[in-house]
Parts: C-alpha cells; structure tokens; sequence
C-alpha cells in the first residue's frame, strides 16, 4: 500500500535532528516558566550554541511557524515540541534486571515527565521479588509474558548482566515487545522491525577519561 | 614545547573507536567468565556485528598484538582494554543536584566498577542535606568549593534542574573541576581545556519514540 510522506512525517526527521529537539524544548520551557512569549532561532542559537539556520531547519518538522521580527510563541513551541517528542504520550515499559543500575532507573521518577512509565520489575533475586520499588512491584521473571501482554507493555529496558542481555532481549521480543531500551555495553540484536536504542552510560565514561587523560597531557606540554 | 605523538597515544583515537572499546571489553570479559583462553577479531565481528577489520584496528591502538591464527589472548586484551579505558584508575566525583537522577546515580554502584567513584552529592534542600546515600554523603552547596579542593575531585556530574545548569557548571570549573558529566538536556558551555560530556537520557527517549511511531506506520501499512 503506498503512503505520502509529507514534510511534517515523523519518520522524516534525520536523529541528529531529533536529538536536537530536547534542547530546545528545556530552553524554551525554561524561557515559559519566566515568562517570556516570544523567542527568536536567532536567541535559542546564541544560548545553545546551535547555528540559527540549523534550529529553523529543525522546528521546520513541527506545525509551528516563526514569525518575522517576532519569532516562535513560547508556550506553543513548548506544546509542539513536547508533542512531537512524544514525551506527552505514556509508553509503558518493564525493568529487566532490578539490580544497581535497573533499580535507579525505577527511581528515577523524571522518566515520566518523559513518557516512560515502568509498570514492573522483573528479576530472579528472591530478596527483591515480591517486593516494590518507588511503588514499582517488582516480580519474578516467569511472569514476564503474562504481565506484558496484560498491561499493553511498549517498551523493554535491559539493566541485566551482559552475558544475559540477549536472552533477556529475545524473551521480550517473544513477549510482544516493540522496542528495547539497552543500557548494557552488550551489542544487542533483533529481528527488523524492533527499535533498539543504546544508551551505554560506561562507553560515554570512557570518552569522559580519555580526553580528561589528553587535557592533562596538553597542559603538562603547555 | 614539541611533543611526539605515537600510534598509540590514547589523544589519537576517534571517538567512535572509543565508544566500541566497551563493546569489546563487554565481550571479552564474558569469554574470560568462561575460560576461554584466545579470541580472534573474526570470532569478536560475529558476535558484536561489527567489522573485523575495523575491530583489528580499533584494537591496534592497545598495547597488544593478535597471533596470526590464534588470535587475542582474552586475559590480557580484558586488561588492556580496562587499562586504555581508564576503568581501572579511580576517578574522584561529586553529584551536584541530588534530586531523583541524582540520587539515582549515587543508588548506582555499577558506576565503581568502571573507574567512577562518587564522593559527595551537593544540593540546597534542607530535607536531604546531612544525610547519607548508599553511603555518600549529601551536604551544603556552601561546601562544595572546600569539599572539590580537600578530595581532589576531578569529575562533576551535574543532575540539576535545566535552569541551574550552567550557574553549577559555572561553580565547579572554578572550584577546580576538570571534566563535568551533564545529565541535563541544557547544553552547558565551559572554557577551553574543560571536557564536557553530555548524556542525554531524555534525547534518547526522544529517538526510541520516535522510531517506535515510525515503525508503527510501517506496520499498519503493511
């Protein structure tokens, strides 16, 4: 079946874009909450340091217009963004590993205002199954299937050890789940049709070290 | 003054080589789990789907040679790559904003294991300063300035709300800080010679709902 892709299709917009998008919203909220009602590509570029035409480029994704001279409505920037971002819209989403790292994302209760709502943990740990977490019940992995298809689950974070990371993955597909949220350093792989975002947190350390170990070395030399 | 930059000084890596090392170490840890004694880059590019010749490249930055044949020794390349990582060497933190993130971090300790070691929170919310969590304590930001120099800190992680970002940042690059972690979707600007990283959880989000619509369309269409 053939489908027109208009400018404003979501699935248009390149991901250095969509990571863009973010940055300005916290501006622009940021901006709202002091009560400003207009704020120009020309302003959001000297503050974030993103070229003016870049940020227009950009918001050219969303049903907003600037105006000349007078540039976006804040509040409405705000509401399209957040839109757009689907940060509006609750995805639920299940915790697969409640140790260390899957227990602080349960804590971590900003991940709402972000769309994310973690329904249940999954673990193996009879210390910690049965119990909740922030109000999180967290539940022993047989029930994995069951509870995914009964709460209309989304999305799958995966906060395991890596060496169950892609069985962990492959019984969430199994389940039903349409994109996985990997915070393992383990390349996760999935048939087509399955988003996989990574977010290695210790692979952004290691970028962190080496170039703290560089800046060091530059001024020693210096 | 001149320096020599050899091939396998660390500055000379890319950044996307940098980010695959994990993805390496993640691999080879498990193998040595295992005991499985040798690894060749062929045996590593099936399991992480990445090129062989591009992992025998990222590799040569590393103090260690393949054996034709046989390749990696596993033991050695974990340690290698831990060394090169910079995982091994502990790298003095503070936590400025100890509000959910925050504290879902310092909750973290998975992070010690990769050369992170947290040693303060700073907030102002009188409910939370003077205590502990997990063991670190949470105190006055009037202290943070005496606290950098005393535990010679070298990383801050900013977990600020958007609209303090930049006034914390501004705070810990005088105190002395040399590298700030930024957890907040602000995009934080800092004088040469400070290395910032940003991890954007929420730009993350951004990107996995956007590809989850996008392959819904795609599949209602089918």
């Amino acid at each position: 079946m053939a489908t027109t892709i208009k400018n404003t299709d979501k699935a248009m917009i390149p991901e250095p874009a969509l990571r863009r998008l973010p940055w300005y919203l916290a501006y622009v909220t940021l901006l709202d909450e002091r009560g400003i009602e207009y704020v120009s590509s020309t302003a959001i570029s000297r503050e974030l340091n993103v070229d003016a035409s870049q940020i227009a480029k950009d918001l050219s994704f969303l049903n907003i217009k600037g105006k000349t001279r007078i540039g976006y409505e804040v509040k409405r920037l705000c509401h399209e963004l957040q839109e757009f971002l689907g940060f509006k819209r609750r995805h639920n989403a299940v915790v697969l590993g409640v140790g260390s790292l899957g227990g602080s994302l349960i804590h971590d209760s900003g991940l709402g205002n972000y769309g994310l709502n973690i329904v249940a943990g999954f673990d193996i740990n009879p210390d910690i199954v049965g119990k909740t977490a922030c109000g999180v019940p967290i539940l022993d992995i047989s029930s994995l299937e069951t509870t995914i298809s009964k709460l209309n689950v989304e999305v799958g974070i995966i906060t395991l050890p890596v060496d169950h990371a892609q069985e962990g993955a492959d019984r969430l597909i199994q389940a039903g789940i349409k994109a996985l949220w990997n915070f393992t350093p383990y390349r996760i792989r999935a048939p087509r049709g399955i988003v996989i975002t990574n977010t290695s947190i210790y692979a952004h350390l290691a970028v962190m070290y080496n170039r703290l170990e560089a800046q060091k070395r530059i001024d020693d030399n210096a």
